[in-house]
Parts: structure tokens; sequence; C-alpha cells
């Protein structure tokens, strides 16, 4: 049984851990902070958790912070930077589901987020959260940084070409769909159902931020230098992220014998059978990723469809899922969840 | 633990059985029937359940199902009347989700199913499944109807004002939103999403098969026969169901307290704070039924809000706190869910 | 061919005049002003004007409106009562879309509105621009209040009873859905799509500001104090407003005949046949008001169903209407529009 | 003044036809056929229609459709191919809007659609309705084949770079995302609301048969034979048709001037600014294509985002767009029309 906090925990991502550790045999839920609702029990802003979830949002506090055996960031980028430091001095465990630590390159974080990082001699204990990847090394990690919801599914499904060396990794192409709920609770007019509704368009085309991220996690695993181009789309649904990936074999493989076996012991990445096409709606709600793999017209351009839940395998689940890791309980516990359809 | 069989597992109320019961600590699922679909996997029709659920359809068998401690039929009407007088002597347990035996009076269900009823001597021993009303008699029966959606949803909303005797019951208007789901997984041209999207509109103003079920529900309830009008909405949204609920208050109440100590000890009603509005999402995906109480303008009207989710409490969820009462199980067991939010 | 004006083009309606005046025959549009858009073209905004609107928004300037011989007030309330009184001295005519000049008791005005009225007197100058009910005021006003979207589903759905004398006044049922778009171009989070898409929950039923507009309307044509209860819902849509109404009839009527003739010469109230159910999408985009009256199992329950589109019969098509009747065009002028469906 | 007919009202083309030549002043709609509905009005069947168009649906007769000046089918495959013949025999014009005549080699389209083709002699005859590739050729056409949604948003899209030579042919990329309505008006399970609400999913990744006529289309423009990767998503919008387009810049080039100036004469092109989105919703019920030209990082990956409403721009509207070519009437006579926003 672990103590374990939130940090800002008024946004989806924060609603989503709730409702996924509160039922958690192994969590007992000791705070979960929010400057603007401190006060407010959290059932009144989030109704679904009536009879579930007592607690009452605090104004952040180290001190009750650090007594947490683990602490989540639910927040967005630089707040967990502000705090990370002190937790970590204090021994204190901590999964950033923000961008904080995502990258490795300080420089290129600026770039990429406008603003210096405050903590940069932290970052080289961060842990890139892709369990898939690098679950060894969060086994022991005191601090996760969580993966954003695209480059989770999308290199999930360019995981094993890479590795395999099959493809020529210089002009791979991610077109990605997400439902709107990516762009976080907060007030806008574009996320407005009234506007983001019978709609559906590109956006970010020349850049966004979530490709740094993506090109690091490739380059990782591919033996010669990615080039990506990346093009996320605003698609009118709530949750939901469908990766279609384009890439030029460069040898005959069996294409699906090669990502069954990548993923053979992954309880969270489930290969279909070929010639299928996965549904978002197949994994909403739920920490599964699911993969299948085409190469149409025997051509040498390989098409792989990854589809995610944003919210889990894209943030609060593969949160869950590196804390499990981390704490050494069954790697599912509560996170295996059955997507309700329709 | 029991051996379950499910009759008829193509449709929402089935796939929605299989999500519940698959992890059900208490559940050994041992048969699901379909015709049309005898001998390929549940999981090639509904790849949500894909490492959940093993089983094959097969074609339905009376013997197979007579093994099973518990049968559920999810399946259209007229289906179950045709093997539950055979298993009903076996001594299998029956939970019905179809309306074959929710009517007490064999003319009146003849009228609105428009057919003979072919086992009229049974419905006597079927018990009305809506357990904030029957829960005693839910325990000892062998043969459950399970309730409707629009019933459940309109019949708890009523509940404490029939009981309590402070309303006019001749005349009571239920107002309710139904999400497509409603009108179950079968090609229709009307429950398109290009037809049903961006639209609403009432249907069978005229008379919905459900209205002699909720007038015999609230009939039972009430000292004085009911006069309801039911206008039912078609809405474009998947699940859901929003009751709201109209009566000319006879006597002056303290309506806030008088729900609260209705529905106090029940695991699955939620009377929300005065002054509220509840929202179906709130209850997506679980077996609750959050209520409110208005009065608006002090006049003597009142509006009761009352929400569910039509597959959920308004089906299969229902029909397995049927099943928990039944077999002595924890009633909350595998449905004590929480709405994922947004 | 007149000179129009419109103040505060940024909002929904605003956007939907421009799309029905810029075909308008008779109509030259001079000037769109928004004080925080000015100097962007209108078609930057809204990209469906590209190629159809060449206009610019620009601080508004009395000087500038006052040449114009219409200006649309398309702004949230408390803009157009601080310039009315200058253009209604410049001799310009004026549709206001706000609530501002709608109520003509300003006590009542200042109480749902919470604020003080700025210039009561010019109240009583002000004609409710409801064509089918004050057609004849409308040709020679210089001011109009075009009603809000829910009077207007609910005032042409109860006018024929109300005229008629055939139902008691004092227990009305209106309980309406609307679209999110009735909620406007704001960046709320409640409107979010994460939020309001796939859910459905009643707000307001204490006491909506339409209401007393409804009341006002609804007692000038009946002979009897009105009593309404009047509930609002938000239903996963863009657009539409379904009004669903209950009444109780005091005499036996032809309550098909009586709605036939007494829209037999409208052009934007369609009385759909005995039996029918209208679809919000069969109006959208459209000025045209739909209407089917039940008088479900022959109870004195009479049930009107009335579908709108919030914006255009609801706001901007009805003001259109209005402008045409006061400049003596062609009653449907550029608001005579098919849906197009799906 | 031309005489029309329409055979085939039943499905989503024809109610658009129905809705754009209602009230195109050039046209009288003599006839609309329909086997399954011969004898019901119009407007029974589309409640939109009600007021505005009067006609029956009648049995396909062929010498009622032969005193037609034109005659359109919105059909399925192989309807047109039995009529057109004798049709074409008597002089009428055709516009087919069905897949009959848009391959000109015969073996192909046998392979695709899986059946011989009834009148191969015919197909020389027909003319691929794009009119911005070939107006001058449907000018004096007999039969028009109207290019199919994705075919449509895909050609235009890569017309310019293919024309001007500057890019590599051979291994273009494809991502469509299609609104559901391009599956027509069909009863299915896929399409339900329930189905494909709140879901997103590549199809037919293994080939589609717009795949050929896109090939074919293309390899018209290009000097060297193309190679394409094509896959088409279901996403859950009524309408709307989003290509986004992928190839290797062979070159340096001006794209944003390159794009301006092949389509600068079209009325239903629209290049947007460098740096734009097109979002589906600005073109929705309008005749126009909206595109925008990106080239992220500077890399030689030229990424083009092509829009349509797939059944206008992509059916109907281009359909409407062919006749008033065809009869010499303004290019924009009916089709000139403003989307409703939101």
């Amino acid at each position: 049984m672990i103590n374990v906090g939130i940090v800002g925990g008024t946004g989806y991502t924060g609603v989503e851990l709730l409702r996924l550790l509160a039922h958690h045999p192994e969590v007992t839920l000791k705070v979960i902070t929010s400057r603007s609702e401190a006060g407010m029990p959290v059932s009144d802003l989030f109704p679904n958790l009536r009879g579930h979830v007592d607690l009452i949002f605090s104004e952040p506090d180290v001190d009750t912070l650090a007594e947490c055996d683990l602490v989540f960031f639910a927040t967005p980028h630089c707040v967990a930077m502000a705090l990370v430091p002190e937790l970590m001095k204090r021994g204190t465990r901590i999964i950033d589901l923000s961008a904080d630590f995502r990258l490795q390159d300080v420089a290129l974080w600026e770039q990429w987020y406008n603003m210096p990082h405050t903590c940069p001699e932290i970052i080289p204990q961060a842990v890139y959260g892709l369990p898939e990847i690098n679950r060894e090394k969060i086994k022991s990690a005191q601090l996760i940084a969580v993966p954003g919801c695209y480059p989770t599914a999308t290199q999930l499904g360019f995981l094993p070409l890479l590795k395999a060396g099959v493809i020529d990794p210089t002009h791979l192409i991610a077109d990605v769909k997400s439902g709107v709920s990516g762009a976080g609770r907060k007030a806008s007019v574009r996320a407005l159902l009234a506007e983001a509704s019978e709609d559906l368009s590109a956006y970010a085309v020349t850049g966004h931020r979530h490709l740094p991220e993506i090109q690091q996690g490739l380059n990782i695993i591919s033996s010669k230098a990615v080039g990506l181009t990346f093009v996320p789309h605003l698609t009118p649904m709530i949750r939901g992220i469908h990766a279609t990936l384009y890439a030029q074999l460069t040898q005959d493989t069996d294409l699906q014998s090669l990502y069954e076996q990548q993923f053979a012991n992954e309880p969270f990445v489930d290969v279909m059978p070929a010639g299928s096409h996965p549904s978002t709606r197949s994994v909403r709600g739920t920490n599964t990723c699911r993969i299948a793999i085409h190469q149409p017209q025997n051509s040498n351009t390989v098409v792989v469809l990854s589809v995610i839940d944003n919210l889990v395998k894209g943030a609060s689940g593969q949160a869950v899922q590196n804390m499990n890791i981390m704490f050494g309980f069954d790697e599912s516990t509560a996170i295996n969840i059955i997507a309700a359809l329709p």
C-alpha cells in the first residue's frame, strides 16, 4: 500500500488518474492539489467521482507532497519543474505527465517550449516512461517522464520496423488523428462542440511540440538518423488517437510476424490479425494500444495503423502502468479494463 | 462461483453483459449463443473483448444452457418465451433482458407486442427486476424480467413522490431523451450516424411499448390510478437516458429530504444536492441512476431529473445487479464502476 | 437597395447574418463592427465567407452606423441599449437580436438581467419581431426586438391553442432541447466538445431568462394569465431547438385543423400531417418552424412538437425576415432555403 | 430552361441534387424515379423538401426519361449502364454520378467492380467530369462520369505538383478522412451512430475502388507513371473529406504561387494563404474545394491539405457544375453557396 499525491487535479489527465487510482488495491490517495479549486470537493467538479473519491482539492504544499511515496504531476508544462527538484531531494518518487522532462536535449526543449528550463540538471535522471522500451529502467526510476499521446501511438507503431532495420528511416510519415480531449480541459473557442463537431482539419503542420519527442524516441531505436513528417489532425470525437504511419521497406520482411514477436509479452499492445483495421473505440477508456500492419498492393510502402486512448495509454493509464512497474505491483493492476462498446 | 450462459450475444446488451461479467470474480462464462454467428469467436465481432473473453458463439442448445446456474436472455422479444418454460422446469435460473415477462397482464402484452404470448402460465412467476422496489423478491426468484431502459429511469424518478402520495397521479408527464443505442445493434437507416447525428426528434408519441410497463410499475406504487403522458425522444448520442418528469404537487413537501430518505441505502441511486442538474455522461458505462428534484418558481409543478446509462442500469448492469442479489454476492460486485470523464 | 450595418459580427448570430445577407439582392453590406477584431477581414475569422464577403471589422462608430438604412445588433445584451437611442434619433432603423428590448416591463427586465436598463423610455417603441403575431406592426417599426430562440419555438407552438382558448393556460409545460450553439461563440469549458458531446442535461431549471419573455408573449395571446414551467436542456448537437409542449385540453377540438388554419398563410411555419414527428435537421440552416400536434391515447393532454434552427428562425433568419417586412421586400428573399440533408 | 430527370432519388446524392436543382432558375424537374418508393411524394421521404419540391417518385421509364434534356443517375453502380445506351441513342444528355463510366480501362473496371460491364462500347464517349481538368470537353459531352468524392479531393490536391513535374510521382501518399455519408443512405450496422460516433478507423487499406480512378486521373496529368498509396478513413461526422497528401519534392519550387496560378480562374477551388489549415466545415454544403500547401521543417516532403464536401463537390454539386457547363449557364448558378457556420 502506497500513499499517492496528485498535483493538478482539475484537468482531464487528473480526473482520469482519479478514475484509475480510486479502486487500485495498493493505493491510498492522500492529496490532490489545485490552486484554483482549493477547498472544493473533487466530486463537485467531477460528478462521475461522487461516491468513489472523497478528497478535497488543496493548495500545493511541498511538505505534504513529500510525505507521499509517489506524486503524479497532471499539470501543464512548467509546473513540475518548479517542484520536482525539492521532492527528488526528499526521496519522493515522481511520475510527471507533462512535457517537462521528456526531452533529454535541454536546448531542444527550450526551443520548442520557448522558455528556459529551470532544472536542467535533473533531466538526465528522468526515465522516459514507455514500458515497451524502458521497462527495466522504470523499475528503479525516481522520476518518470510519461510520453505524450501522439508519441506513444507513433513510437509503438514504428518500433518493430526501426528495430529490425527494414525501412528507410529518413522519410517516415506519421499522419495522426486525435480526439479533442487532447487539447485539455480549458475554455477555448476552437474546441467548442459548435466549432469542432462536424469538422476535421489538420493543425500545426509546420511544427508540433510532439515532433522532437517522437524523433528523439525513434532515433534511439534506429541505427540511422530519422527523418519524420508529422501531421496531427483534430477530429470530432472526445477520445482516441489513430496514427497512420507510412514508411518505405528496404527489404522483404514478414511484417505480421515481426510485430507479433516484438509485442508477444506486452500486456498492453495487441497486434491484430493481418488485414485488420483497429478502431479507436475498441481501446476507449483502456490502456491498450492496438496495431495492424498493411502492405497495400504489395508495393514497398508499409502502412501501420496504431490506436490508443489519448487519456489512458496516452497519459494517465500509462502513468499508472509506470507506477505498477516502479512499485512491483502486477503491471495490469487497476488498468486491466475492457472498453465499453458501443 | 456460478456457471453462466448468455442467449443472444450479438446485440448491445449482450456485449455489455460480457464486459461486466468477464471480470466478475464469481462468474464463469460457459456459453454464449447466436444462431447467425455460430462458430465465430466473440472477440472477432467485438474487438474490445480481445484478450478478455475467449468464448465462441454457438447454436442455442437447451441441454447446454440447462447446465448453467443462470442464463441471461439478451434477445429481442419472443425469443426468451420459447426457451424459458423448459429451462424453468430444469431448475435453471433466468434473467431475461427482453420484454417477454415484464407485463403481468397477458392481454395488455399481446396488444402492445401484437402477437400471442406462448407461455402465459409462466408470467406470474416472473419477478420485475427493479431492485429498488423488489429486492426481497429478487433474492429467491427463478425468473427475472429486467425492466426496460425508459421504465427504469422513469419509475425511479417518480417513486418517492407516488409512494408519499404528495402528487396528483392522474396527469404525470415523462419527457424522456435517449441515446441511439437504445434502438439496438441492427442495420437501420434511421439510426445511421448520417441520419441521427445533428438531429433530435420525438418518436412514438402516440404510443411506445414502454408506456404500459411504466404504468404497471407506477400503479403498484400509487394508491390511485396513474395517468401518464410519455414522450420519448431520439438524441444524437450513443448512450444515456435523461428523464424529465413533471407532476403537480398536492401538498407542501420537503422534496429533497423525501428523495434522500427513499434512496439512502441504495448503492445505485444517487440523489444529488438541491439545485443540481445530473448529466448523462456522469453515469455513462455505470450502473448508477442520478436524480435531482426541482420546484421552479415555487409553483406546484415538481420537476424530477433522472439519468441512467440505458445499456447498464437500463439493461445489462441491472441484470448483473439482479444476479448478484439472487446468488448472494455483494450487490455491487463487478458493477461498481466509475464513469470515464470526459 | 438598402445600406446595412452590423454591430458585433464575431458571434454566431453575426456570421449567420452575413451568410444570409451576402447574397440578398436588396442589401449592400456597408459596415461590420467588432472592437476586438477591428482591422481583420471578416473572412479571416470565418473562412466560410472567403470569396463572398470582403468586409473588414471596424471599431463601432455612431456616425458610420447612422448612415445606414438599417443596423443589426448581433451583440450580447447591454450593447444595443447604449447605441440605440442615438441611432433612433437620427432615423436609422434597428433590428436588435439581443435581449435589450424584448421585455416591455422594465422592472422585470432589470430583475432577470440583473442591471439597470439605460434607456427605458425607448422600450415602448420596440416591436417584438415575431412576424406570425406582429407582422403589421413590424412593417412600420423603427426598432425591432428579435425574439429569443426558445421563445420563438415555444410561442409558435402554443399560439393556436391559447388563441382558441381550448387549453388550461395555468399549467403549461415547455420541455425544450437546444443545440450548443445557443450558448454563443465564446470560450467556455461547459460547451467544449469534450464536455458537451455524448452528454445531455437540463440546466437553469430554477429560472432561465427566456422564461419571462415567453410568459409575456403567451399572456398577450391568452385571455387568462399563463402559468408556465420551462425546462431547457443542452443536447449534443450544434444547431436546433426541439420544443415539446404539454397542455391540458378543456374542450374537444380538431387540433390538426386548428393549427393548419392558424398558419395557412405563413411562409415559415409548416404544420406537418397528423402523426408526424418533426426533426430539427429538417429545418437546419433554414428559417422554417415545423410543428406537429399529438393527443396521445386520446387523453386530454395535448403534445405539441415544434422545431426550429436556433440561429436562423431563432435569431438571424428571423431578423432578416423582419427586415424584408420592414422594407417591403418579398418576405422570403434570401431566406427561402432548403435544409441540406443529411 | 431545360427539363431534367433524376434516376434513383432516394439516396444522399439524390436528395442533394434536389436541394441544388429545386431553386435553379434554368431547370424544370420533370421526373424522379425510384423503384422502391414509386408513388410516394419526395417530400414524405425527405421532409427538408416540404414546400420546395412537389415531385412524386415514379418507376423508371425510358420514354419519360428520354424526353428530358438531361438525366442524372444518382444510383449505385450498375444501374446507369443498363439505361444509358438507349438514352444516348435518343440524344438525351446524361450525368452519371455512379462509377459506371469513370474508368476508361474496361478490364480494370471489371476487376475492381467484380462484374462484366454491359456497354463497354459507350465508355470512350464518357467525359470524366472534373471541370478543373476537362472543362472544354464537358461543354459538348453527351455523357459525363462524375468523379468520386475521394478522387476529387485527391486529384485537385496533387494536380499542380504533377503538372509542374516537381515531385517524384512514384511514391505518392493520400491519407484521406471521410464523413460517413460517403457510405450512402442504406441500412448498415457499421454506419450506425452507435458504431461510428466516437470512433475513427481506416478501412480498405488493401484496396479501395477509388484507387484505380485516382491513379487513372493522376497518370493523365503526370509525365511519369504514378505510384500511389491510398488509405481512406471513416470519421465521426456526416459530411466532409479531408485529404492529406504527401509527396517528395524533386526541385525547389514556390509552391504557394504554383497553386495560386493553377487555380486562379477556378470558381470552386480556393487556395488558402500560406500556413493555413482548411477545415471541412468551411466547405460543408458548398461546391468549394479548399487547399493549403505546406513544406514542414523545409524538408523535401510537401504536404497538401485538400477539403471538400463529399456530397457536393464530391458528387451532386459537381454534377450541377457539369450541367451548368454543358448547357452554357453561368458555371456557379445554384451552387454559389456559403457554408453555414457553425
